[in-house]
């Protein structure tokens, strides 16, 4: 899915909503335990109940790599029944030299037809660049929203810059705002301010909403650009938000709220 | 596996190899394509072949989830083939927010049983520290072999010293030396002296030797210590010495080369 497509999406569904795709066996509500594929059940009552209030959604591999084979089979089942006017986005976070890297990068684009791929930059250009393909992206870790976050990523370094500032400028000089995303979190936004003065035109996948206490209106203010600029994922307030048979009627009323306020800020914004 | 155990097992094979299991489709022998499995077929006969020259194995994941659930398969059958007396690391550069991380990790603990996981430093301790559990081992990228690697790894930091230098310093004041290794390239001699200078009692694993054109020789004068500290693996020049109904032959005789050089080392160095 190329930039314009994105944007236009965002315009069409007066949304930027992400959807995390988690689905943690711990709390999937028990109902669904007794379907043959309990996560691909619950991931297509989720795609349903949101698909027409997110643009885009984010599976998270660490949750289907701990179902073994099972696992691939229910991600790969999640993949196909996405629509695909949905951007989709494996948050994978890998890095590897050059042919492992095209190896994940065939797997995540060619076997299960991600749109992008979350990428680890501290390997160097040769890690990322497998997955940048045509209409295929690399979405960069450059701000994470994890406590320990800033311990390596703020280390100011000879430039006088911090570290992930370095990198959004090191990485901008490899490919241009139609190849890669850099991700934000929502927890950082100092550090946000900052990374949007140094690249006005790149989409910021900003997780950290929610659970981990990242501010909505904070995100908005200083991450906003001239066409939207964000994709923000939310997962387990959506996921979870009611653990019984209602589970995904519950999903789309939290969905519906975010979009709501989301269409209010594009207006705002003078976007929609 | 715990520090003592590695250090026993190197003095009693007389062999610091780790065989990087790391099974291609287009370079298999082709008459194990008729097998059920072909990939746990050839990793069974290397390990058949390697596993009294080697006291390491080191599958790298991008090779098996490029072949979907049956990879996922196939690699669970390596791990339960391979001996209890190896130390077995899964290669796979994870790094993610603290829950996710601890999925990824009890998947290759609990689900695999490998006995170590690489993973990536750049989002701090918290996405490290799920991998650190008891005779379990996170193993960092600190300085990789891939050409890009210095573009950030070797950026100089307000501290004075490079980036893969405070890495080193700062995941020491996490772990001590049988809870962590590093990866250090073979191709980076100059950082693998540096580093040994600041962390003489970790073990490096070492990647880079043939295919990617690092010198067995430069790596054992700059990377050893007292009980050895190295871990050198092997992968191609191994797994596709031959590639016709020999090959098994093949990589027990590259193999054999390899001990009797690390033999010769360990002697050299009065470790047995």
């Amino acid at each position: 899915m190329d930039l314009e497509c994105i944007i236009n999406s965002i315009r069409v569904k007066k949304s930027f909503l992400c959807v995390g795709l988690d689905p943690d066996m711990d709390l999937i509500p028990s109902h669904l335990m007794e379907e043959k594929d309990p996560v691909f059940s619950f991931n297509k009552s989720i795609i349903d109940a949101t698909k027409d209030l997110c643009v885009a959604y984010k599976p998270n591999l660490a949750f289907y790599e701990k179902l073994g084979p099972e696992g691939f089979v229910s991600l790969k089942k999640t993949l196909d029944y996405i629509p695909d006017d949905h951007f989709v986005i494996a948050d994978a976070k890998r890095s590897d030299i050059f042919n492992s890297a095209k190896m994940y990068a065939d797997t995540f684009y060619n076997y299960f037809n991600f749109d992008a791929v979350t990428v680890s930059p501290y390997m160097g250009k040769d890690a990322v660049s497998p997955f940048v393909r045509s209409n295929k992206w690399a979405v960069l870790l450059i701000s994470t929203s994890n406590n320990s976050a800033s311990e390596i990523q703020n280390t100011i370094t000879e430039t006088g810059d911090p570290l992930y500032l370095d990198l959004v400028k090191k990485s901008m000089s490899w490919y241009n705002e139609k190849q890669i995303m850099f991700v934000v979190g929502a927890t950082r936004i100092s550090e946000m301010n900052t990374i949007r003065k140094k690249a006005p035109n790149h989409f910021f996948l900003v997780p950290g909403i929610g659970f981990q206490g990242g501010d909505f209106d904070a995100v908005c203010y200083n991450g906003f650009n001239d066409a939207c600029g964000l994709l923000i994922n939310i997962s387990r307030s959506i996921l979870y938000a009611e653990s019984g048979v209602n589970f995904s009627n519950a999903a789309h009323h939290i969905a519906l709220d975010i979009q709501q306020k989301m269409a209010q800020v594009l207006k705002d914004k003078k976007i929609i």
